[in-house]
């Protein structure tokens, strides 16, 4: 089956940045097998997509989600204790493997809306959390969470690592789905079981490994009171900091600890709207980018950062560069597409599959359309994408070769029984919320 | 002519903040006459609108704004020195009366779809901006700018405070669209001249006064070095802090400059993506309502924020509050809400008109529908409109009882027109870059 995108401004993200106008893509089943400007090749039985002058672009990279938690969405806003208060009390008593599937289903909707094609998870149950992806057609990694704080799908990290074992069992060998081991944090994980985990890491190096690092000053508290140490070097210690690790937040950072990240050449992701909502801090992400480290944006859960496209993201991730160095020249559009894309990919070891529209690799694309008047005019197509372009404006969604949303509708999901099952959770938890504020 | 909007989730953003589930809002001609909940009054003859369960809620004021400019969006983005080496150069070849039409119409296009019902703006050749908005139906406050620094269309302050006299003779009595008197800045109007408008302001009570206030570090280093004093210090010897100064920016501010402003019941506007995207910095805005300053939310000119509906504006604003802070808590989405609606308008001095939903005011409303995955579950009306909504969830707008959108269709502007007006004018600008950066 070939497919032919036609009439299109055809932004790569290659190495070279070419951007085609008029520019064409061919897909032969699940790969790009050829990509140019001026006239695309004439093939027998072809199916010729004319995008009628839209930017067709890879697909984005989430690489940090925690999609069941979209049923939180704006849950306890702008209350500070809401974690102790109402999520751990709810996430005790309601997460289980259906909700868990009716969160990331209503995720993986939205993302799929929202131009996101590969997108990193973690939580519980995460067979579910992969089992949704494939069912939806995204590109995943899923990975198993382990914790020490009484967390719904294991008493202790022996039945921790249980459920990671049954997970890469189901998705070693997927050609969407990778699973992967997510340690939750230093700090609710412990040195001794980070370095258990590690010697495990060693031994299955296909399994990224997913953490929250550095991400609260509570965080850095715990390491320099339990260990004298930053929780980057205690990390570091346990052996944990690898090329497959994928770091998330990684705002609490000093010199000495991005000098280790580099030195262990570990990935980073930046959540800048869940960190700014929370007050959280700024993350460092122009000296990390300058230190070597690949950089990728993620959405965090819907609970912190509310929506799961990359555009809601690209104006916090831009200005807050810009403000750490109080000029507007840091970080500019094009870099920013640039994690949202092929930097992104390559932080989660994925790039030579995804994150650039390239010969050879998997067709994961996004046509956007241009037809809103705030898209205009258009002296750069990066700057019209991080400043101005919406997830609205995304018609069509393609995973390897798959059409997953063709002309606004998604063709993988119900969209009525995403929504509805989600609202139906809610109402359960509305009544646990009243009841915790009647207490 | 009666319209009955029912079926709907009234956000009233009156005092009491009352939201009314299955509610309806009653319009006679211009003006709201009655709203509520259940069943509503039976008129004969009168429009039924079936709101099918979106949310009606006040249109959006947007306290600062450049229409003109959106022909400037997103040029020479990342630049840092483009006002100097791009913009002021291309302002003196190019800004005419028809570009000023051109790229007020494509703002007034943008806004009305984004759900925008008042716009306060400062230019040149402002009258121009007060007929696009007046034939656009939207509400405006239009500000001719005076400024020293030989701008397109005055030479000298004489010839500024004529534009003034023109635009106020012109649409003194005009029921949508109010004349203003616009001083650049303090280092680029000078304290004589502040002095001079401030006498001027004195004899016209009913000209609102705009101006770009503490913007800048430079700024601060003018006032320094001509006067001694902060340019908030220098503003208020100068005569020009008063009830009817709306102030932009309002960026580098200590808490004297706070208390002045406070002294003088001054009104101000913070631009968050304008001046996170610039790398300024971040505007003090809890400390100003906390001392009883009225805070508006502006999109400034799409040169520097690039987009002109508030939305884009909401997560900025509440992120930078909490940054500052250090904590999720300072400026919770009801009062972002409360920015973008009826504190804005009283910002604007325009508050007995418009910026809530009740019996008396102008039927400046907009309707938002609730279809999309990512509005779900909600939890909090106030926190899905400043953290999950967007532009496009906007179908209808309405400005004193005149319908601008109705279900997604612009019904007072040429969309066509507007953008390929735009464009062109934005290829006489390719071209002079060129020619500027091949110099």
């Amino acid at each position: 089956m070939t497919t032919i995108l036609t009439n299109a401004i055809v932004v790569t993200m290659d190495d070279a940045l070419a951007v085609h106008e008029f520019g064409w893509v061919r897909v032969d089943g699940t790969t790009i097998t050829a990509l140019g400007a001026g006239r695309p090749p004439d093939v027998p039985g072809a199916e010729i997509v004319d995008c009628a002058g839209d930017i067709v672009m890879p697909g984005m990279v989430n690489a940090h989600c925690h999609m069941a938690m979209s049923v939180f969405r704006g849950l306890g806003e702008d209350v500070d204790d809401r974690l102790y208060r109402y999520i751990l009390p709810l996430e005790r008593k309601f997460v289980s493997p259906e909700m868990v599937r009716a969160g990331s289903a209503l995720s993986a909707l939205e993302m799929i809306q929202g131009g996101v094609t590969t997108v990193a998870d973690m939580y519980y149950f995460e067979t579910e959390v992969g089992d949704v992806c494939a069912e939806a057609g995204l590109r995943a990694i899923v990975g198993q969470t382990l914790a020490d704080f009484d967390p719904p799908d294991h008493r202790n990290f022996d039945e921790g690592f249980g459920r990671v074992e049954e997970l890469v069992d189901r998705y070693k060998d997927h050609p969407l789905v990778t699973p992967s081991i997510a340690p939750h944090a230093p700090y609710s994980t412990g040195r001794d079981v980070m370095a258990r985990i590690a010697q495990w890491s060693a031994d299955h190096p296909q399994v990224p490994v997913q953490m929250h690092l550095a991400e609260s000053t509570l965080e850095v508290k715990w390491a320099l009171d339990t260990h004298g140490k930053s929780t980057v070097t205690v990390t570091a210690e346990s052996g944990l900091l690898k090329p497959n690790l994928i770091c998330a937040h990684c705002l609490q950072l000093d010199d000495n600890d991005i000098r280790l990240m580099s030195e262990h050449q570990v990935c980073v992701v930046t959540n800048p709207r869940s960190n700014g909502k929370a007050g959280r801090g700024i993350a460092p992400v122009e000296k990390m980018r300058n230190a070597g480290l690949p950089a990728g944006i993620g959405s965090d859960g819907a609970m912190s950062g509310n929506t799961l496209d990359l555009f809601s993201q690209f104006a916090p991730v831009s200005m807050f560069a810009k403000l750490l160095a109080g000029s507007r020249k840091p970080l500019p559009a094009v870099d920013v597409i640039r994690m949202a894309t092929i930097e992104g990919a390559r932080a989660l070891s994925l790039n030579l599959k995804t994150g650039s529209l390239e010969v050879g690799k998997q067709a994961d694309l996004i046509r956007i359309n241009l037809s809103a008047p705030r898209l205009h005019p258009m002296y750069d197509p990066y700057s019209a994408l991080v400043f101005a372009a919406m997830p609205s404006d995304v018609t069509d969604t393609m995973v390897a070769g798959r059409w997953l949303m063709r002309n606004g509708q998604v063709q993988t999901l119900d969209v009525g029984k995403a929504v509805s099952d989600a609202v139906g959770i809610a109402a359960q938890f509305k009544s646990e919320m009243a009841r915790i504020d009647g207490q």
